[in-house]
């Protein structure tokens, strides 16, 4: 077992970097490739990457870099002295370089920027100042641009002349600019090869579809579908190119933000957690999710002490409460669940609230029964009070209609209202259908509660 | 409002479709755009879709079909007549045709195998053959592939003479292929018009990276990351090309799989679910998760059901039971979360379940604490009774740390075992914490019954 272990890439890095063996970490990361490398380095404690990271060449260092999760990104960034970070940040893709120093605290972001040329460092300011899930965030300042007047035979020879700084390059597709900076048209670099190569860009070009920096992840992605186009640039209202958004970095942010949510989903705040983060960070992140829920399950719970009499003549309920908070709890989610797959889709809109709640109405009616008939079910085979049944049954099936229309309904709402419909749906979903189901179960046996003792 | 909904694009190609408005709906639909079009379709149940459907020109109707989600896609399909549905599916790309074939009853599928070229029909047949999610079932068939002794001049001619008929086709490299069919090298067309027109495919070439039809999603995207290549050729055991799977392909299958995930974690039992499948197809998958659950539910309740004297004697406990059900839900799902997250990441195994066991463990004893101090300060403020704050706050205690730690260890051995982590673990989860936090609960209250009454 621990030989087994011994081999486990993370533990070879960090041999490799307590024994100060620069050269052979390098060649080890190298071997590894970037993904299984961001791997080793993400099982590692911040202490430990950072020893790792700046003994790799910049290069490499900025290459995991930008894989790791980024909120690690910018932990292990802090966690370096500003000329080292700065080093290895400059090395960076534009759009990563502008994610990575907009999650940093904005004394460490400045630091940074001060260690870096002036001209990269104005760019990067301009870059950080979007937000990561617009297209001035996804945007990337790689691309190939020319002049309108340039020649094709000229543009060709410069390209093979600088093949190796454009490595990082989008090659795609060659931006044809005013002497403003203004876009004026676009051309295929396969269809450059085609053209006349004594022609300027201007007559070889065709018009080009443009995007606005401020273009939302939705957009983009709606934008992208149904058309064969791999990249689009991004104009300022003057209509000067500033970058080019790429059809898989799209693909990739969406990939991301729908990890972010189902973590966010399940009260990871931040919408990001790794083992490898400080205990002390985890715990303070769940816990500020916890509170507030224990917060709203006292309030839910606070229903039954008012009812404390009713439940002291018939004990049996007690053993139904959570049962009910439970499954309503259940049926509740799995509309939820819809609701934001919905609205990922685009088929749900926040006005459509009043659709979907009637949409869940009908389901809602079948599966309560059926619960609500097993439940009875039980309820009857326990203690053979057909009252019991109906109380506990009877419950079950309105707080599965309560519990079904509210779930669907709340994402829609909540993003109506801007609010995070990830973080929110579920304990307000969960509180409202305790308080439903709890008042329902012991409102009714208070009812009955001759046919019950 | 009737204004404004009137104008709803899923009205409007209703509209055009009852009408039987061929010309209008195919101009309308065009003026949509795929990804909105296909929202419209969504919107309609499964009768109008095949109405709306038809009517639209093959080529039109296959872009839709290519981007509904798959299973909402085979419904469709399914119902109409063999003969319509051929038409369709000879349009659509060849990997989403087999993800679609092997979504269908295989009597539909050859039915409509049966309506298509048989040669069309044989290449279908074999890429149905494969999973969705491994190279084989993401691989297309329409990419650039020439015999090696084909001259540089001659493959561009080629290329331009058919540009049109090669519109869908993957273009951005021309694989080089053996008379047998074996794949020997690549070239990218950038490189490729840039070669000598007068020599042979075999001296541009360079050797080609490969991978076989069963490689995984995961690989593949490990494949991906840190290689700026954008696709990779398919080969069977014989060296032989079958395909080529694409990078946007792969991650647009990887953004696809966490949106299911997702739905699964919630219990929407396939993976999918949008309103506008039949009610009763909804309601029958959602109870087929209810009523496991309700089960479940019963068993952990059933503990309570054994101590009914102690909680009848105090009463109280009660109020604590659904409390503490639900919190230690909520705090094992966070530990889920977390764990789902690294598999997906690839930085924890099956293997790690020990790890994170203890690694829970530390964050669950901190969260533990203030949660049970939080739950046991309620109790003493409430009840005025130290032992019942003891009790509740105590139990709380423990029961985090088994929440946490079966939470995050639990989808690790479920995937260690072959179980879809994202639709068991929660079931596992929420049974093991109620049985344990019932018990708890009540076996302290029992314990020290002499001074909580």
């Amino acid at each position: 077992m621990p030989d087994v272990d011994n081999a486990a890439p993370w533990r070879r890095c960090l041999e490799l970097a307590d024994a100060r063996d620069t050269q052979g970490l390098e060649t080890y990361v190298a071997s590894l490739g970037t993904g299984e490398a961001v791997r080793a380095v993400l099982r590692l404690n911040l202490e430990d990457q950072e020893k790792v990271l700046t003994m790799l060449s910049p290069t490499d260092a900025a290459d995991i870099i930008e894989d790791i999760p980024d909120e690690q990104a910018a932990d292990l960034i802090e966690s370096l002295e500003p000329k080292a970070a700065a080093t290895i940040v400059r090395e960076m893709l534009s759009d990563e370089q502008a994610d990575l120093l907009g999650d940093l605290d904005s004394e460490d972001a400045e630091a940074i920027l001060n260690e870096m040329e002036p001209e990269d460092a104005n760019d990067a300011r301009e870059l950080a100042q979007y937000d990561d899930d617009v297209a001035g965030g996804l945007m990337v300042r790689e691309y190939l641009s020319f002049p309108e007047s340039a020649i094709v035979g000229d543009v060709l020879d410069d390209l093979s002349a600088h093949a190796e700084e454009l490595e990082e390059h989008f090659k795609r597709y060659a931006y044809v600019v005013s002497s403003f900076g203004h876009l004026v048209g676009v051309i295929a670099v396969y269809d450059l090869v085609l053209s006349p190569r004594h022609k300027p860009l201007a007559n070889v070009m065709v018009p080009a579809l443009f995007t606005k920096p401020e273009v939302s992840l939705e957009e983009l992605k709606n934008f992208f579908e149904g058309r064969s186009i791999i990249a689009v640039p991004v104009v300022d209202n003057h209509g000067r190119l500033l970058g080019v958004v790429r059809r898989d970095y799209v693909l990739e942010a969406i990939a991301e933000r729908s990890d972010r949510e189902m973590m966010r989903m399940r009260g990871i705040v931040g919408g990001d957690e790794i083992r490898a983060l400080p205990t002390f960070t985890r715990m303070r992140r769940r816990l500020s999710w916890l509170s507030v829920n224990i917060v709203l399950n006292l309030i839910a719970a606070s229903v039954i002490a008012l009812y404390i009499d009713t439940l002291g003549a018939v004990i049996a309920l007690a053993v139904f409460l959570p049962i009910i908070s439970d499954m309503s709890g259940c049926t509740g989610n799995q509309a939820v669940a819809v609701s934001m797959r919905e609205l990922a889709l685009g088929i749900a809109k926040p006005s459509d609230a009043l659709r979907v709640f009637r949409k869940e109405l009908s389901v809602g009616l079948m599966n309560g029964f059926a619960l609500g008939t097993l439940l009875g079910g039980v309820a009857w085979l326990w203690k053979g009070n057909v009252y019991l049944s109906l109380v506990v049954g009877g419950s079950l099936l309105l707080n599965t209609l309560i519990a079904v229309s509210i779930g669907g309904s709340v994402p829609l709402l909540l993003k109506r209202f801007g609010v995070d419909p990830a973080l929110a749906s579920d304990p307000i979903l969960t509180t409202i259908t305790d308080i439903c189901g709890f008042f329902l179960v012991l409102s009714f046996a208070a009812l009955m509660i001759s046919k019950l003792t």
